[in-house]
Parts: C-alpha cells; structure tokens; sequence
C-alpha cells in the first residue's frame, strides 16, 4: 500500500476542515494555537515515516500522556493496578466528580482525569519522588520516540496550574476516599506536567510502535511490557480513548487511539503501524475536529477499521 | 483450523466451571434452567457448523434480542434512528433510570433495557401495530437463522411482564421526556415477548452470519443491512454488549458480542464466523459465568481477538 | 384583630400582581383556569370565616390533597408509616427520580409525588380496594370541610392519567423497590383522582381547623388524629410543603402549608385558624404566585409567622 | 417557669443517654472527648442564667460557627448573599460533592459545608485578609458571648486540616464553578480554624440571645443585624441546620437551631431565651445522640416548640 500517496490525499481532502471546531481555551497558554496548524504522521513496524503538514512543528500532548503514563503503571503493578483504576467506559464528562463519588474514589479507567491522577500517584509511589517520577516519564518518552530531547514546556504546565482547579478538587476528593498515597497537590503538579509535555506528530507515531508490535518497540527490540499489557492499553483506548464520544470514535475511525486537549490524536494500526495527527481546534466531544476526520478518512482508504 | 478440535478442548476445560455463577431469578421462569446445561456453536461463513454440548436445546434469548431489534429499526431509519437512542457506553448498571433523567429521555445505547425499549418503540411505529411488529421480529429471526419454528415461550413473557416493573417505570419515564410514540405498556409488553424468544446455540450462531459478513447472510446470498450499518451493529455490540462488564469482555474476549440473562453469549468474528455459547448460571455483571471463560478460551486458542 | 379589615387590604394590594406568573399547562384541563382568578379565606377556631375574592368558586386542589392522606395514613398506621416514607425536605425537584433510585424507593417525605404514590398506596392496602378508599378520601374531605358535596372533576381526572408518564414511572419504580403493595396502574388512578377533588378557599380553610387546633375539629369537637400526629403534618408542611422553595416560603410566610399546581396554597396558624389563597398562575417553583405574596403579607401584617 | 427544675429534671432523665451513640472521629483530636460530659445552658433575654453539668468545660463548637459567619455574611451583604449560596434545605448528606456539581458551584444553604466555604470566602473578601478575617470571627464570638477569651485551639485546626481533603475537594470544585474569590486553601484553613474554636454552652447559649431578640442582644442593647435578618438565620436553622435529621429535629424539638459534630447543639427560643446543649456522642446523622434527647425533653416540659 502506498501511505504516502494516502497521506497526500488525507492532506488534499482535509484543507476544507481546517479550521473549524473551537481551540481548547480553559488553558490561556492553549488557547495561543494556530487553528490552522495540521500534521499527520505515520510508522510502521519496520521504522518507515510517512507525513504530511508540520510534521517536525510539536504540540501539548496533554492526555495522550495518560496511556504513556498508564504503561508505566501497567508495567510496575501489572493486575494490582486495577484494584486502584477500573477499566470500563465511563459514561459522564471526562472531568465529572459525580461517578467518583458514587463509586467511593475509584476512578472507572485511566483516561478520565480522576483515573489519569491515580495512575501518576502510583508512579510517584513507585518512584518515591516527584522529579524523579518525572524524569522517569520523560526518560519513557524519550525512549519509546527515539528522541532525546523531549521536554515540559513550563508555561504551559504553570497556567494548567493556575487554572486546574477542577484536577484538585478530583484529587483532594480521591484523597479523602483513600486511593491516593501522596499529597493531593504533588499529583496535580506532576500530572499538569506530563500533559505540558511537547512532541509532533513524527515523534508520538513513533511512540505507538510498541503497543502496535505486543509491547516490543521493533526497532530497537525493546520489550516494555508483555503482550497482554499491551492488549489492554489498546483495549482501554478503543473503550475510553475519547471521552463521550469513544463509542462514534470506535465506529468511525475503528482503531485503539487517544486524543488530547491540544489537538493530537495518536492511534494504533495493531501489527502494522503507530499513527499522530494533530490539529488544534476540537470538536464538541474535546477531540481534534480535523484530526477525527482525518483518520476516518485513513481507515475507509485503507481499510484498517478492526471491525 | 480444526475448529470441532478446539471447541472439544474448550468442552474439556470448561467443565470445572460449569454450575458457578448464579441463575437469573428475578423472572421466576429463568430461575428454573439447569445449571449445569452447557452449549457452543460455531457456523462459518460458508455454512459449516460445529458444536459441543446441547446445542439443540433451546433457551430464553432475553437481551440477545436487542441485537435483532436494532439491526431491523437501523434498516428502517437509518442515521435518523441516532436522534432517538445514542451509540455510547453507558457506565451505569443497565438498568438506572439516573442517566435516562440527566438525558432527557435519550438512552445512551441500544443495549440497555431504555434503548432497547426505544428501538422496539420504533418498529412499532413502522409496522403500526404490535403483533405486526412481533411477527416481523419472529420472521427476521426465522430468516437469518435459517429456521421456521422460532417462537416465543409464553410462560416466560408473561412472568416478565408480571415482574417487570422496572422497564415499565424506563418507558413511562421515556414518555414523560416525548421519546416513545406508542403506549409504554404496549411497548414493554412487546419487548417482553420479544425478550422471551427461545432459540438454541446453533441457530444463533446462524443468525450471526450476516453481521460477520457485512450485512449479507452469506448462504441465502441476502443482504438484510449496509456493510456500515453491519459495521455499526458489531461497534456498539463491542462498546456496550456486557453491560458494565464491556471493558472487561472486550479485552478478555475481544470480539463484538451480547449477552442475555438467559445464559446465552452471541458473538461475531469478523469476516470468518457467528458463534453463541449457552451456560445459564451469570456472573456478578449479569453475563453468562462460563460462557464468559469459553468465549475467552477459544479467542486466546485462535487469535481471533481484534486487539 | 380585625381579620376583615387585614383581607381588604391585601385584596387592594394583591392587584398589581393577579395574572402574573403562568397557569400550570402540563394537564390540559388546569390550563383552561382564568389567570385573574383570585381568593382568600381564614376560618379561625371558633368558626368565623372571613373572604375575599371568588371564595365560593371550587378549583383543582391538585397536590393539597396528599395533606388529607397523609393524615388519613397517620392515623391508620402511626410510626410504621415511616417505614415507607421518609419526613425530610428532599432537596431535588418534585418529581425527580434520581432520588428514589438513590435511596432505594423510599421516598423523602409524604409531598414529594413518589412520597404521595406510597401514601395512597397504604390508603388503598388498608380499605382493600380502590374505590372505597376513593370515597373514603371524599368522605374524610366532605368532613373536614363541613361540606357535603365535595367531588372529583372526572374531566380532570383523565387528564391527569392521559398525561400522567412520569407517575406512572415513579409508581413502577417503587413497586420494583418492592414498597407499593397494589397494582402501580391503580395507584396512579386513585392519585390522579384525588388531586382532581375540587373545593373553594372556603371549604379548604376549615378543613385546616383540626391541623390548628392538635387534631382536633374545634366546631365538630371531633378528633381526628392525635395531638402529635397534627404536630408532625404541620411540621412536614412546614420543612416541605412548596418543593424546592420550602426554604423561601418557611422565612417569607413562617406557616405551616401546601401549595397545589391548580394555584391554591393551604396555611395553619397553630391555635388560631386554617387559611386558605387560591390564583392560578404559578412561580418558578410551580407554587401559586399572587397566593405566596397575599400570604406574605397576611403574615407581615398579623406577625404571625412561627419565627 | 422554673427553668432550673425543669433543667434538674432533664439532668435526671438524660443519665441513661450519656455515653450512646459515637464521637466524631474523623479528625483525631476530637476523639479524644470524653462521651459521658454533658452540659446544658439556658439563657434568657433578660440575662438570667441557667446550667446543668459541665457548663464551663469549653469543647469544639465546629459547625456551630456557620450560624456566626452566616449571620456576619448576612450584615455585609444582606440579600446579595443569596446570589453565592441558597436557604432550601439540600436533602444529601452534608458533604456530598454531587448536588454541587448539578447546581453548578452554588450550595443550597450556608450549613452544609460547601455553604460554609463560601460564606468564609466572602467574610474573606470583605476584609482582604485571612488573618484579619479571623480576628473579627473571633472578635465577633467574644462580644455576642460577652466574654473575652474566646480562641481557636490549634492543635484542633491543625488535625482538621490534616484530615480535611474533602473539604479542599468541595473548595476547589466551588473554584473551578467560579464561585469562590479566595484560593481555596486559604479558604479551607480559614475555615478549619473557625471550627477549632472552642466555646462552653454557657457562653453559646449566651451567644444566642441576639438570634431569640430580633438581631438585638438584650443585654448589651446592640443590634447585630436586622429583625429580617434574624428571621433569616432562625429559618435556615429550623429547615437546615441538622443536616440530613432536619425534619426530625424540626419536628422532635421545633426550635431552630444548629448543631456540631464536637457535640454541641445550639438553640432559639424566639422572645425568649438562648439553649446550647453539650454531649460530644453523635447519632447516625451527625448530630450529639443526648443533646437532641435532651432538646427534645426541653420542649416538651416547657411547650416551647414552634408547632
């Protein structure tokens, strides 16, 4: 199959759509994005990248970070983790205290927010130490991308701060029911970082290697977690990757994937491909309006839908 | 493959497992099946079938049901259906009339007990009456699984309608909020019958077919639905056909599938084959015990899980 | 004091605010009231009636009856009557459902709709059948009231069941939580007819004397309930007799009472006199909009209030 | 009335009570009561005193100190108060985050703890200084108690704050609603702090008086606020000041008042006399198990109930 030939079409096919939706602005340093801003990139299992747009420009990964730091968790705790962090669809507004309080402080998957804040508390427990944990998180991200210098960008992770009310009242709430062993404001702080972390679109397909390959990175040969581990990151990405809106995600584009606030999409072709596409403005749902389109039009040229 | 050598291993490794669980007894006639009665079948799209256990011996259908229905009102209505019932996982225990408040009357999915009471709703109001209605649910199940005497047992539909106030309380509220056109009684009476269909594990595994064939049933050469709206049918069935077990069923599991309380398991591969598998005694989310672990058995010995 | 002299004024002042707020529409029947309709009665202890307005013109006392069985449930079955419903203010909108599912099908208290369903529902457990409880209803009223032609407008009352979903919902929901005894279909008709009683503002006012007086009819010298049993109707009248404004009307009137959607609200003034106002348009908060003003003032120029 | 008797005579009879029911445990310092003290204090508008058991061993009043900051709120800024916080009872345990969440960050009355937060955060406004807002809270408890050396117990404060996430939850949730003006710890040590001080029931009682005189205090002939105002608090006493046992209380004892999970209730006899009852034991809603046993027998010697 020509990708780049798909690619160039997506790129043809897309430019009408750029544009539209609404840039994440509940963040001012988000709300800086150019609208028009559009990358699409793809790798396969044997290293090859294809792309179009701005390819090499990076963005605020924001939650796609949460599968990064859901793997890591995985990894550490293997099936202990669940005992903290459910796996089900959640069924409410990604940021709702409802669920959690009726629930008595288990967040029903990683993805939500109150889920996302469990996982970086497990970590910080593991690691015993905020910038430790971090490090470890970026040292993950440098890893699996192939590139050294991925970083936080600072702006960003002190507005989300000044403006993350609502991820401290999740925490504090999950203290009070116990599931968190560190103090509510340090997982905050951490978890605002990790999603100010920047990448493109290039970097984060690479990125997805290993959960498309049974948890193996095939280029470097690196197992990071074993193949049911793997099995379940996408499970949990086609169930909950997209907020309200994972079950039309699972139809139309019909690939495990996550998307975050600042536009990236990334996504898995199992046994094939790793894939990002960034676009800021999102759509009603908190997902990338042009992005969402673009992968629809990805699995209906290629045919890679699971179902 | 040899699949009869598979499904005889499953036989042998599902026995300790037989009798686990416990048999729906909200509905006094469910209460009295066998708990240890056991059934798999497997029909490929070219017609051969395999099976172990009693595979001709029929049992209640119940919520598999949903899975017929929705198939014949998206025939019908197409996209405009989508206004009616949502295509989301729900997140709350099938049966909550919470989420139904806080929608207004818009069920998240068809597969809860309010969707399904809404997609019955709507072929009543395509067929203008009820036992019009009932007749062309019974020749839809005749048709896709090749069967002339399906029929529905009338001491079961009648101890659910005199046991389900529940559902009646779904469809009275559902017509509070102007999103049923018929009278809520007439509806749950039609959905009750329609729940008490008895059918055995071979001709639901038949009646599968189409769904792993893009809408076509690939024997009588028949298309009953688009290949996107086939598509449609096995996404939401994989988001939300276990209740609040869909997450876990997914992974586990991995295919689109339904459970019914009567013990039965649909499920589909993709391009390759229908399966059902029957063990009444269900697990703590309401899906058959067994049925569950067989299921995971053969999709772990064929690789057939779509992650 | 010279009750008169009170009334004429309020009836001078009131002007302004007659036809104001907006007839209850939910129930064809009501929304044919007229919107100037207005009228006031105190009947104290010693029986002197004083009026203004159409004081002798009858209405809908709607949700003014669940007063009367409550009372009548008291008397019948004393404390293990809160078994089945709760005394305390309920906090969410009157005909809410979460609630009920939250707690299991007891509802709150005895004014909420669910609350009034179980009521009458023991109504009918104790006379063994839906129509002697109907006239049991008239009977206690026709006795109260000192009138003997009080009756059901059966015009109403089909109205009230040809629109009436979400009681029959609450109804079904309750029999599945196992605390209705009778068929939900029958209890919504008996409700349904009890709400359609039609009185003045006269008859009603002195069908308060026994709340006013610890129970006890002080012309009849007739005993209804015992002095505490009063006591608790009054303060469950108090705590929530205006829905969601039972806060606002407990600082601005400070009396015991109950607002009916048909725009009359009943008052007591504990060892003076039983009130009642009655003008058909309603507030936001479905409570009769001139009769809360008119009843401000009566209790600003009487001081009143119990605080 | 021999108030003294009748005080003796409830001394006698409350003997039986003391040590049921279960000290507040959830901040350890408060554990540490002893179960048996108990203490009673009348006082009435002309000065007079009267006292049984402990009544000058100062013990946590907790929230007893939302009647205080409300009523300080309430002078400040009289009805644009109600645009933060509401005065209809809220029928959810006192601490849930859900009913806040569907109100959209506006509490329903300044005696749950949401209320009381933002309350604080108004009194926090006003003077621009959380120092300065405590020293005028503190200022305020020594002149309506006519004493002196009223202060917050640090250790208390301390414990509270320690233990406080839900409280630092339900803060940042008002935040993130926008209804908060102050960072949200501020808010919350601020409030700890006003529910560490400590007070004994002759000087709560006595801290009354201006709530049992129309906003006057009878003795020192100072208005605090206005004869509306007073109204006011009284009523959101009577409808909330219990948390979920209000309608009990309202009904069981008919005064307003307001009670502290360090034991201590306080009471309005309106025209009449200030109460403040002390028995650290709660019942299962929170509320001192001997103080409202002893309220209740208070009432019904002396013919005080509002009924």
């Amino acid at each position: 199959m020509d990708y780049q030939k798909i690619l160039n079409e997506i790129y043809k096919e897309i430019k009408p759509f750029l544009g539209k939706g609404k840039v994440a602005d509940y963040i001012p340093e988000l709300a800086k994005a150019n609208p028009k801003d559009f990358a699409m990139s793809l790798v396969t299992l044997d290293g090859d990248a294809y792309h179009i747009g701005l390819y090499q420009k990076r963005f605020s990964i924001q939650s796609i970070s949460k599968v990064f730091t859901f793997t890591m968790a995985l990894k550490m705790y293997s099936e202990k983790l669940y005992e903290r962090v459910g796996v089900e669809p959640s069924g409410t507004p990604f940021n709702s205290l409802v669920q959690l309080e009726y629930e008595h402080g288990k967040p029903r998957n990683p993805f939500i927010n109150a889920g996302a804040l469990v996982v970086t508390d497990s970590l910080i427990g593991y690691y015993q130490d905020e910038f430790i944990t971090l490090e470890n998180i970026l040292n993950f991200l440098r890893s699996i991308s192939h590139t050294s210098d991925i970083n936080i960008n600072p702006a960003v992770a002190k507005s989300e701060m000044d403006h993350g009310y609502r991820n401290r009242a999740l925490a504090n709430l999950i203290k009070d029911f116990g599931n968190l062993d560190n103090d509510p404001l340090t997982v905050v702080k951490t978890y605002s970082k990790q999603c100010a972390v920047e990448m493109n679109t290039w970097e984060l397909a690479t990125s997805m290697l290993f959960l498309a390959n049974r948890g193996v990175d095939p280029i470097a040969k690196r197992e990071y977690i074993t193949p049911t581990q793997a099995k379940r990151v996408n499970a949990v990405m086609l169930m909950c990757g997209h907020y309200d809106a994972s079950g039309e995600f699972a139809f139309h584009v019909g690939l495990p994937g996550k998307s975050g606030v600042g536009g990236g999409i990334v996504a898995v072709v199992p046994g094939k491909m790793g894939i990002c596409v960034w676009s800021p403005p999102l759509n009603e749902y908190g997902n990338s309006y042009a992005g969402t389109i673009a992968l629809e039009l990805f699995t209906s040229k290629t045919g890679f839908s699971i179902f």
